[in-house]
C-alpha cells in the first residue's frame, strides 16, 4: 500500500488525535514532549492503557510493543501495582523526608543485585548518568568520559554527544564546545579500535560508560568480549567502568545484563523497570567510591561530590511502584523471564523466517525480550553498531512500524526497538507475524 | 534545653527512625537520597502524611512546614488529588506517547500564566533549568550564562557552582573548571555590582537566570528595582532573562513572581507546585524562542536545540496530579491565596514580635506564604543576599529548628524556609508561636 493510502487511513481512524495534536503545536514545539515521540503525520494521543493495550483518544486499541520506553515489564497497569499505588496514594506522594519505603526498596535492589552495595535515588536516567560520571571524575580526579559513538545516556549535557547520525555533528545548538571536550567517543563492537583510542588519554581517563546492548540506537546486542574488554581496560587503567543499565537492568535478567555477561561494573545506573513506570533513576555502584557523595563526611565541600537528589527523589509513590514491581519479578521470576525471552525468540525467529522467505534483507537484533527489524542494503550488511543501524533503510523501517501501527493495531513507535512484557501472549507474536507476512504480501515494503 | 539532652529526647521518641538510619547508611551514601534531608542526630522516617502532617515510624506526628520541598500547597494528599490520582493509575501511570491529559495541564498553565505561549515537560527542576540555559546559549549563540551567587537551581552540572558558603570555593569534586569556565555569578540584591560585572562579559552573555525569591539559600526576597534591573540589562543586551520560578510559580500568586514583580522574563522555568506533589519540570517561554527545540523542524541537527523529554515527561500520573492541583487553585484562588498569606504574615510578624519582646537580635524574612528566622549577629546586621544568611548564626537557627521538631513537633527541615499550605490554619501559628515562646523562655537559644 502507498505511503499517502496509508497515511489517509491513519488519519481517519484518528480525527480526535489530529485535533489534539493541532492544539498541541500551539502549545508544544513540535506538540510533543519528548522528541522521539513525534511520527509522521502526526502521533495518536493515548487516553488509557491497561496491559498490553493502549488506547486513543479514538479507541481505536494498539498491542503495546513500546511499553513505555520499555520500562514496564509488566504491562500497563498491573492489578497488584494498582493496589499498592492505590493505598499509597492516600498516605502521601512527597514526603521530602528519610521514609521507610525508600529504603524497603534499596535493601531489595541490593538482594536482588548485590553489585548495588551502595546507592542514589534521583528522578530519571538523565540524571543518574550524568551523576555516574561526575563520581567517576571525582574518585578518578580525571576528565575524560569514554561513551560510545551512538550509545544513549539521556539529555544531560556532559553525555550528549554522538548520539544521533551523522555522529560526529554536534548533537544541537546550546552545546558549547568547551563543555564536550573531555568525552571521547568510541566504537562500539570494535574492541581494538576503542584501545586504540582510549591509549593515548588513559592517564586522564575517568571511566567508560556503556549500554551493554544499545537500545535507543537500534537494539545492538554486544559482541563476545567487547565488553569484558572494556571493563578490562578500565581497571587496568584505574578509570572506572560504568555500566548504563537502565534498559537492560531487571530486563535481561533480574540482575541485569552484568551478570548475563559476567562483568563487575564499578558503577552502574538503573532506571525504567526498578521504578515501575514512575520516575526514578538510580545510581548504584563499589561503597567504597559512592561514599565520596556522603553529605555526612565532615570534609571541605569541594573533597566531597555533590550529587541529587532532588526535590522528588526516594518519593513514595515511585518508590511504591517499584518495590511492587520488584517484588512481583521476585516472586514469579522464573515465569517472567522464560515467558517475555520466549516470545522475543519467538518474533526474532518467526520474523527473520518471513522476511527471509520472502526475499527482504533484514536483519532481527535483539536479545531476551528486546527485538528489532532492520532492512539491510548496499551500505549496510550486517548490524554491529549504531552506525550500521544509521546506514541501514530507516525509512522502510518506519514504513513497516507505520503499517503495523495504522492497518493492524499493532504499535512500535515508528523505528525504535520492541519489548515484550509479561502481559503479553505468543499469540501476540503470531499475530504480528501474521501482520507482517500481510504487510509484505501487499508490496508495501518494496 | 541543652542540645545534648534535646537529642536524648529525640532519640528516645524515635528509636525505630534510629534502627531505620542504621540500616539506610549501609545502602545509601549518608543514609539519604538527598542531601539536604540529613540532619543531626538523624532524620526521622516518614511512613504516612495527610493534610498538614508527617507522621513518623515511631507514630510521632509533626506539623510540616518544610511540604515537600515547598511543593505541596494544598497540603499532604488533598481530597480530590487522590481522588483523581486513584482513578488514573488504573488507566496507565506511563503511556510513553503523546496524551491528551498532558495537553489539558499545558492549555491550564497558559490560562493561568499566558506568558508561557510554549513550554515543554520534563522530569524535575534541575532538568528544566539545565535545558533553559541551553536554549538560552542556542537562541544567542552565546556562551555566558549570570547565575546569584547563592542561587540555586538543581544539580545539574552547568548551573553547580556558587551554591553554598563559601561560594567561592567549587561545589565538589567531579565538576571540572572547563565545564564551569562560562557561567558568571553575581550578587543578589546589588544592582549595580552585578550590572558592574556583567557588562566587560556582555557580548557573550547568553542569559541571566535568576530565583525571584532565593528560596533554597535562605528565603531572601528582592530589593526594589533589582531584578527589573537585570531584566532591563537582558533585554537591552539581546540576552534572555530567565526566571525560575520553580519555587514562587503559583505560589506567591497564581501567576507567579513575573505578575507579583510585573516582570516579562524570555523563560521562565516551573516545577513544585504545578505537578502536585509529582515529579515535573517544564521550561516555558516565548514561542520564539522555544520553536528553536521544536524536533519536526526541518533543519540539520547542530542548528535544533535538543532538550528533554525523557521516559517520563509528560506521563499521566504527573499530569493527573497538576491539573487536578492547578484546577482547586483556579477554583479556590481567592480564599487560597489569602489564606495562605495571611498565615504567612501572622508568622513573620508574630516571630519578628517574640524575638524582639526577648530581645534576640533575629531578622524574618519572606513573602506571602514563605517565612524564615535569621539569627543575626556582629558579622550581619540584615539579611539581603545568601551571604548574609550564611554569615548569620545557622547553628542556632538549626537548634530552634530542632527544638521545635523534637519537642513540639513542629517541623522545619532544619535551617531551611517554611511554607504554609492550605492546610494549615491560624491555630497551627499560634501554635508555633507559643512553641517559640517556649523554647526562648527555656534558654535554649543562649
Amino acid at each position: 500500500m502507498q505511503v499517502t493510502r496509508l497515511k489517509e487511513i491513519y488519519k481517519k481512524k484518528t480525527r480526535l488525535s489530529r485535533n489534539l495534536y493541532t492544539r498541541s503545536t500551539n502549545i508544544f514545539p513540535g506538540g510533543v514532549s519528548h522528541n522521539i515521540r513525534y511520527f509522521e503525520p502526526y502521533p495518536f494521543f493515548t487516553t488509557r492503557a491497561r496491559g498490553k493495550y493502549l488506547y486513543d483518544v479514538d479507541d481505536n486499541k494498539y498491542t503495546d510493543y513500546w511499553m513505555g520506553h520499555w520500562a514496564l515489564i509488566l504491562g500497563h497497569s498491573p492489578v497488584q501495582v494498582v493496589r499498592d499505588l492505590s493505598n499509597q496514594i492516600r498516605h502521601g506522594v512527597l514526603y521530602g523526608t528519610a521514609n521507610d519505603i525508600s529504603l524497603r526498596l534499596g535493601e531489595y535492589i541490593q538482594k536482588l543485585m548485590p553489585k548495588a552495595e551502595s546507592m542514589r535515588f534521583s528522578n530519571s536516567g538523565s540524571e543518574a548518568t550524568m551523576y555516574a560520571v561526575r563520581v567517576a571524575r571525582a574518585k578518578t580526579k580525571r576528565r575524560v568520559i569514554a561513551k560510545i559513538i551512538g550509545g544513549w545516556h539521556g539529555y544531560n549535557t556532559t553525555l550528549l554527544q554522538t548520539v544521533n547520525y551523522p555522529f560526529e555533528v554536534n548533537e544541537g545548538t546550546g552545546l558549547i564546545p568547551q563543555e564536550l571536550r573531555f568525552v571521547k567517543s568510541i566504537p562500539f563492537n570494535d574492541l581494538e579500535r576503542s584501545l586504540e583510542l582510549l591509549r593515548p588519554i588513559k592517564h586522564d581517563l575517568a571511566c567508560i560508560i556503556v549500554e551493554p546492548l544499545l537500545a535507543g540506537s537500534g537494539c545492538v546486542p554486544p559482541v563476545e568480549g567487547y565488553l569484558q574488554g572494556l571493563e578490562e581496560f578500565s581497571h587496568n587503567n584505574e578509570s572506572l567502568f560504568i555500566l548504563d543499565e537502565i534498559v537492560t537492568g531487571f530486563r535481561l535478567s533480574i540482575q541485569g545484563a552484568a551478570q548475563k555477561f559476567k562483568l563487575n561494573p564499578d558503577l552502574f545506573t538503573l532506571g525504567k523497570v526498578v521504578g515501575g513506570g514512575l520516575p526514578i533513576g538510580v545510581l548504584c555502584g563499589k561503597k567504597e567510591i559512592m561514599s565520596i557523595c556522603d553529605p555526612t563526611l565532615r570534609v571541605q565541600k569541594d573533597e566531597r561530590c555533590a550529587i541529587g537528589g532532588g526535590t522528588y527523589s526516594a518519593n513514595p509513590i515511585t518508590m511504591t511502584a517499584g518495590l511492587s514491581t520488584l517484588r512481583y519479578i521476585d516472586d514469579n521470576r522464573n515465569v517472567i523471564y522464560s515467558k517475555i525471552d520466549k516470545m522475543g525468540e519467538y518474533a526474532r525467529n518467526g520474523l527473520a523466517k518471513i522476511f527471509n522467505d520472502a526475499k527482504l534483507n533484514v536483519e532481527i537484533t535483539g536479545m531476551g525480550s528486546l527485538f528489532l527489524v532492520h532492512f539491510l542494503n548496499s551500505r549496510v550488511g550486517r548490524i554491529a553498531s549504531p552506525s550500521d543501524v544509521a546506514l541501514s533503510d530507516r525509512a522502510m523501517l518506519v514504513k513497516y512500524h507505520f503499517e503495523l501501527l495504522a492497518k493492524h493495531g499493532i504499535f512500535f513507535l515508528p523505528s525504535k526497538m520492541g519489548a515484550f512484557s509479561f502481559a503479553h501472549a505468543q499469540t501476540d507474536v503470531k499475530r504480528m507475524l501474521e501482520a507482517t507476512t500481510s504487510i509484505i504480501e501487499s508490496g508495501a515494503l518494496k
